[in-house]
């Protein structure tokens, strides 16, 4: 066994979602949605199972999704992308991420990581042979420095990994940090590998930036998108990735050897579901916003401190001022004797784990919130 | 980029699908079937879309899925598997096979492989880090030897790569072969990682027999199946792995990080299906062996020296009779001036290429064969 998989743990993903069933606990572990997700993008897909092709689809996507794909980032983000040689669909955007580590990556080049980070990066750059390099962010702002990007890259940097918005601080980083970054990207000659699947869901009036629309970068950067983020739909496991073709030709081939291809059905329900006008992702982020509001208010009124989420489906709270200094026994006892279940947020950092966040999916009904909430009751 | 992947060609499977869309050609290249698949497979796909989980499934797939799995192969094999611990279901047949290479290879380990071999097969297992040790079998028989294994195996073996049926040769290995695989196993301590996704489709009253059912194997094989292949539904992608539970752990790791799940709508459909009874198994290879007599008979006609299916969607003719020498050159000509895509065999070698072999997938409607041999009339 090779141990760089075999030793690790279970995802803590999975893990809470298991003791939520088990004990009956309220999840607010893993990031989903407890909607049914669009009723029109769902009967799309029940048509095209019944009516529709069911065999292998061309391998780098249907050419209506592709298509769909190119228009909708042109339209929202303004980003002028190829559909035929730089558009390519993935079976979630897990695979999109392992393909781009293994094709980008050589043994012993070296990845920029930024914790914290999802609990899937690191051992995918390990396996892929990269030796990572890290930037640590610790809260509230979860910014980056010069310094600490000037010490993370070097001669050897092939690619700098970035979540934005970032799970699970919940932060967007500022144009300034993304200027910055995409300056040692250009400087280092590396490639940015962008997993932006929670660029739809910000809120507050903000807008994500994609890093590629930065200057220099569209030739140097891979985006990664995320159907079932964008629709609501995580168990569909449709992704994309958009990179300039001499990238894109590489990640193609990875694809072909990690899936080959995604289900026709799916893909041609998000195809529909991506010409959707502007005010479907309005009211997609309206509701969230609302969810994070009803909830993050009622955990300051149990007397929680909040932090603030500008985007992603999560919030934390700091458990330091209740006198905790371990996350992970603290979401122990919340799952086992309260019946809720969190995050300890020390899951997604490798080696200088802050201990004292705890992370909350609040992208669930009005009524399981509150169930949520009346358990939390005494406990700051 | 890594030159393991960015150095390969578009996978031959692709680019012939791709030509013979462009070009109009019939196409018997890529393996899939043209029908649409088994109708009450595709209501109940349609019905868990519209009513059902549309969210994350367990990283393991659907319990009901994994029950229905262990209690087929309890049916059909007489493998008795746990469903908690020792079956996982895969984002299709080719996750299961990259998630088991990079988890059960360290770099410098050997890898037995043979040939003729699946296209995905080398590059996956360079990709991991291992090293392959080539077997080379070869037309009519395709038959291991104990001359042959010895010379591949070493003390250095950590997995041999099978594949029974085997594709492209349509051929089943003998109890013989497998028992001298089996005893070369067990002397290197190696682990047998079988790809038997062709496992139902065998004709003729033949039965496939698992590898993992002979003696000592049942600790040491990984068994990968293939939803797509059992109900001609090629484009859902539902793998399964089995294994046991000290091996399945690395290999479940290493799902979490490639694409962590697969739809649940497919999932259940799919636990649907396995519930069918033998007959269903049976109509499926009676159609197939219908359709594999009728063409095998049409090429015999029009002249074309064709050898025997013992199982797969595939049949192969010999172009050496035809005074051919270069099966890529037969294949180019066949799908531009001919109008029918098929596979030179030769792409399924790695270093000692057949080079007079072509492949047809015979698992088409009974016109789409006909018109396949009316555009070969005239050519042998
Ligand atoms: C793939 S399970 C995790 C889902 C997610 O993005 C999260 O909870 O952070
Ligand atoms: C994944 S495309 C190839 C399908 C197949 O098994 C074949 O044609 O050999």
């Amino acid at each position: 066994m090779n141990p760089i998989f075999a030793d690790l743990p279970t995802t803590v993903f999975e893990v809470m979602s298991a003791l939520a069933r088990e004990t009956g606990a309220v999840n607010l572990g893993q990031g989903f949605p407890d909607d049914p997700g669009p009723a029109d993008l769902r009967a799309k897909a029940a048509e095209a199972v019944v009516e529709g092709w069911n065999q292998y689809p061309p391998m780098m996507g249907l050419p209506e999704l592709r298509r769909a794909i190119a228009a909708h980032y042109a339209h929202w983000q303004g980003l002028d992308l190829d559909p035929d040689s730089e558009v390519m669909v993935t079976s979630g955007a897990t695979e999109a991420l392992a393909g781009a580590l293994m094709a980008l990556i050589e043994p012993g080049d070296e990845v920029v990581l930024f914790e914290p980070m999802y609990d899937a990066y690191l051992p995918l750059v390990r396996r892929a042979g990269g030796v990572p390099r890290f930037v640590t962010l610790t809260p509230p702002h979860f910014r980056m420095t010069e310094s600490a990007l000037a010490a993370a890259f070097s001669p050897r940097t092939k690619v700098v990994l970035l979540n934005n918005p970032l799970n699970p601080s919940a932060t967007l980083f500022p144009d300034e940090d993304l200027e910055l970054l995409a300056r040692f990207c250009r400087q280092h000659d590396a490639v940015a590998l962008c997993d932006e699947v929670w660029e739809h869901v910000v809120f507050d009036g903000r807008r994500h930036r994609p890093l590629m629309a930065f200057p220099g970068m569209r030739e140097r950067t891979v985006k990664i998108g995320s159907a079932g983020k964008i629709f609501s739909l995580t168990g569909w496991k449709v992704g994309f990735v958009m990179a300039p073709p001499h990238l894109m030709r590489g990640l193609a081939k990875a694809h072909q050897f990690l899936t080959f291809t995604t289900p026709p059905n799916l893909q041609a329900a998000v195809a529909y579901g991506l010409a959707k006008d502007d005010s479907y992702y309005e009211g997609m982020r309206a509701d969230f916003a609302r969810a994070r509001d009803r909830f993050a208010g009622g955990l300051g009124s149990l007397g929680f401190s909040v932090l603030p989420s500008a985007g992603t489906y999560f919030l934390n709270i700091d458990i330091a001022p209740l006198g905790e200094s371990d996350d992970v026994a603290f979401c122990e006892r919340l799952v086992r004797h309260h019946g809720v279940a969190a995050i300890p947020v020390s899951a997604f950092y490798a080696h200088q784990p802050v201990r004292t966040i705890v992370r909350f999916c609040f992208a669930k009904r009005d009524d399981t919130l509150d169930r949520a909430l009346e358990r939390l009751r005494g406990l700051a």
